[in-house]
């Protein structure tokens, strides 16, 4: 079976990552592409490495051009998609790239993003542990999706944040008021749009900060997945760098252990947590995650050390922030509503060197 | 059905690359991959990125670890694959990634690497204009690989070289006395040996040339590939220089126009040439090539300008050095060997950004 | 004693630099710094690296802010310096590092910038060889330097080029009507205007050509010094590319030998030339340049080979274009100009790494 | 005056750097080069970028080659210049870019570096706030180091960090138990010893970290400056990672503030630290550090951020590893140790772009 797919802001980074992943998804057919500048023109000219696709025409986005699909993908700026998808049929999949509906909490988003809210939709993250570990059999986040027609995929850092801690806080083994997590991100999660230091003599060659002191809208949504898979309140230091590189996110997230914790409390937590999923793996003890290893693929790869001279465990994980980050993540929960196997179509390994 | 495939040299570039590559070819299951130094050691501690590989072991490359397969790849430094080769049945589909078998004059292989020639293999560039356009009708060099069971894996350089240039040389439209080739290439193309140039300190933010003066090893196949399209004798000037990028291949090659050949002229050669290809491309005019827009992919994407001032036609060319110009063009060849669409399992888009 | 210095255009890569360069200059003051869409505003607000300068005011751009002043650079965009440069005093040493004033041929100009062409000035490449070295004693440019009131500096990409092949072409030994050049230059040489394809996330892991086929406006500069460094009517094919780092030119020179001449011949061409220059090297024989050897410095290094088989010597050159190609050369030839020691303030070395 | 200087271990990146530096340094006359596997050599030939210094020749690294002049830089492995120090004559003044002599506490350089402790030197951060500021005026480290014969160079890490949380802690701001602090650093912090993850292929695009849980060897070194800083016991988990760029450490610091703290009670304190400084400086407000911004220079910048949702502030700051992280800071040790101003030769700005 073949389900036909829409995507809107196809000619930016994270719809644009949508169509490379569908592209060799076996059981899609991407038959749509919208944008707004760029409508009228052949997606060929737009994006040369979507070859398979270049004869698409880009469309206006709107729900008339939307509708009639199996599945829409909305890779539109915060703000964007709430209303488009209100629009959508109820049938179809929307999967909404954007930030317009991970928040649960309508006064986080008021607060961050200074808009109306949305409404929360089911969280793209099938890995994340949503349910306190230690009362009950684990649940994960893949649970909710099953056979949705709203999915609402997370934001780049909290992907990976999310993945790095949840296992720990699910187990309780760490304090969850003492979390502090800082991250490096390729210039793609800035987005297309030209700006001064984003032009490559500026960037390249260079590290800085951005979005310090609680201030980065992802903050909220790391704190609401910390705090579904701890049971408690959850408050998170987050400071996110721009690194001289495409494509990547790395994430050291760092947290005080419980007393009493040790490695291999910590250690069986996370195996526990990761040791059966296709796309999120521990990496064997001595081995460090690298960016690069995941280039392209829809994989996570964490390592954890315990720093027992100050009571931390640290996590340092790395995403493509544009693949498992955004368009990957996104894929493998169409696959889940859609009740395909979850790997289908994302087999890329990482781009190495 | 599926062919067993066994990749010796598994842990440089080039074979990691045709691993990457077949971990998505669906036709294919790599049982075997071999190497020297890392033998025993499990693929996943080597190469992270080959996740879904990662629990084959390294063996020692030997006639012994590669019999029994349907293919064979050969991923070997220039003069090992020779002895290797000679010991494995008729029957194997054999391909060798290096050099040994690639050049078809056994003075020009002592001349440039100093060895005894292992002797002239079927060549690996399906696309390649063999037979003089302008006597009859086009030949491609993938009427010589259906059906054989050993094939030279073109040069990276050449690959772009030939693919650039054949097409106005087997029209009869180019000067074959005078051509120049100044080409860009990854870092990736200098493989994986660790040394001091090839630091990321030292090889970040710096161009430089190498090979200058006609002693570059790749300058005999581009020379031989010409003389197959102009039917006449051919002479190069060809610079390679070292870019700061893993990945890719950006060739500018220049060629005095015969007189009286007009820019249509030359565009209605290449657009002849390379209208039904479903890897190589000439890009719509006001397009220029870009190594990114092929980084991953089996694509070779080329723009041309003539310049009448100077009776020039320059030709740029991309592609990805590891992909189109070693792994993707071996494995291409190896699906027309084996009597599969060419396309098989090559249906990656370019990773950009 | 000390001269009063004033940079128009200081915001851009251009005057940046020249800003950087001067700060070390033992015998200037910058006293005024002037752009457009920036006055009003604290330079160390716009450039906080140029911490020595960082309380000054960016001013409008104009005849009265920029008068007064014993030096004047212009950094701006081509055709904006004649205008300017028209209302400033004659005793005023005016620098410009833009286009307007370094062609010769009005026809030149108008057939590559469209515009009314602004005059000549005297050129600002002090080791030019300029008069015809085989009819008498060699001459540089240098001289046509000392007490003059107005200088053009060399773009980027000629300064490269001509600093390459002039000392063979002066000598007599090379062909000038069979002339190729492939340089790849940093993405500063595009100016810091934000455009889509200088993004970092498109930039990074990309090369890619512009301007083929003759059309790059460095062209008719190149032609120009190549015609009076040999006397001979002179014709080049120029092809620009860009390179995944913010600074530095890698060129590609090469020229077809005439018939008779030996390596010797045209090292010690080269050697003649360049030996007693304090900024231009041919290196010893074994050594290739790299971009970043001469970053962020005045020095120009230099290779050359020659291919017997093709009847060509092949030149390679690097150069910083922000120093070297821009800056750089305007501080040299402001030294010679005012009658400092050519080499004043120039003393920075290459960052490397 | 001039003085003469010996420069050991002058082929590897911190030798390097000290020499570039000195290279513009006006009273000081570099007549002695050594290394180790390249004694004999041309220094032209091992670092093409020093050209005014190419005709050194490299002597072995030994007492005798060293002795005799005003000053002497170590730039050894950890570990080896210990033994070469305590051959060295008492009067010579010499500054030690390595380990060895920057811990006071035995016990923490054995269980940190395993080797015999060599001593404790006076620390070259002239910057640094060493005694509790809140029971008397604040003294700094410079005043140290007025007139000393031997310095202890800090480690970049601790550069960067020490300035970034020093004026906080010396002020009584900042709870010295609940430090965190994640630096990125460019790959020549590595060394240029050659890796195969060091390689460009490898490193480009990609970010890693390394002695993650506390088992850095900077750690202690921090720790020992903060607890001079606080006058408290501290405890400091400390994360690094590799970035892909050459130079530049980008670090996060961010600790827990004591109840009651505002950001003006922090930003006084920074800036009441800093605001003489001619090398250290807090940005204004809303401006954010770039590795970039200080390429090449002595300088370090800063930004801070409190987040009160959190309790924290977080202090990013920038400088270039080799420069200020490095051989900058060991120039500016040397010229207060010999009583010149302390800018000497230190006014090269920030390599932008």
């Amino acid at each position: 079976m073949t389900f036909s797919v829409a995507v809107s802001g196809a000619t930016g980074y994270a719809g644009g990552e949508v169509l490379r992943l569908l592209s060799q998804h076996p059981q899609v057919d991407v038959t749509t592409v919208t944008a707004h500048s760029s409508a009228g023109t052949r997606l060929g000219e737009l994006a040369p490495n979507l070859r398979s696709l270049a004869d698409l025409t880009v469309q206006e986005t709107s729900p008339a051009t939307l509708s009639g699909h199996d599945v829409v993908f909305l890779a539109l700026p915060h703000g964007a998609s709430g209303p488009v998808a209100a629009e959508l049929p109820e049938g179809t999949l929307v999967i909404d790239a954007g930030a317009d509906h991970r928040l649960r909490d309508p006064d986080a988003w008021a607060r961050f993003y200074g808009t109306e809210h949305a409404g929360h939709w089911p969280y793209g993250l099938p890995e994340l542990i949503t349910a306190p570990f230690r009362t009950g059999s684990p649940t994960k986040q893949r649970e909710d999706l099953a056979g949705v027609s709203r999915i609402a995929v997370p934001g780049c850092y909290p992907t990976s944040a999310q993945l790095a801690l949840a296992p720990g806080l699910a187990a309780g083994l760490l304090d969850p008021e003492d979390i502090v997590i800082v991250a490096a991100s390729g210039t793609s999660g800035a987005g297309k749009a030209t700006k001064p230091h984003l032009m490559a003599s500026e960037a390249m060659s260079s590290m800085s900060p951005y979005g310090v002191g609680g201030v980065h809208r992802h903050t909220p949504e790391m704190e609401q997945g910390f705090g579904d898979a701890s049971g408690e309140s959850v408050s998170v230091s987050f400071t996110p760098t721009l690194a001289p590189m495409p494509r990547g996110i790395l994430t050291t997230a760092t947290a005080r252990i419980r007393p009493g914790t040790s490695e291999d409390d910590l250690r069986a937590a996370w195996d526990a947590a990761y040791d059966s999923e296709p796309f999120v793996h521990v990496l064997p003890e001595g081995q460090w995650p690298t960016t690069k290893s995941v280039q392209g693929s829809n994989h996570a790869v964490m390592q954890l050390a315990l720093d027992p001279h100050v009571g931390r465990v640290i996590v340092t994980c790395a995403i493509d922030n544009l693949a498992k980050g955004t368009a990957g993540g996104a894929v493998q929960s169409m696959n889940i509503a859609l009740g395909l196997p979850e790997t289908t179509g994302l087999d890329q390994e990482g781009l190495v060197p």
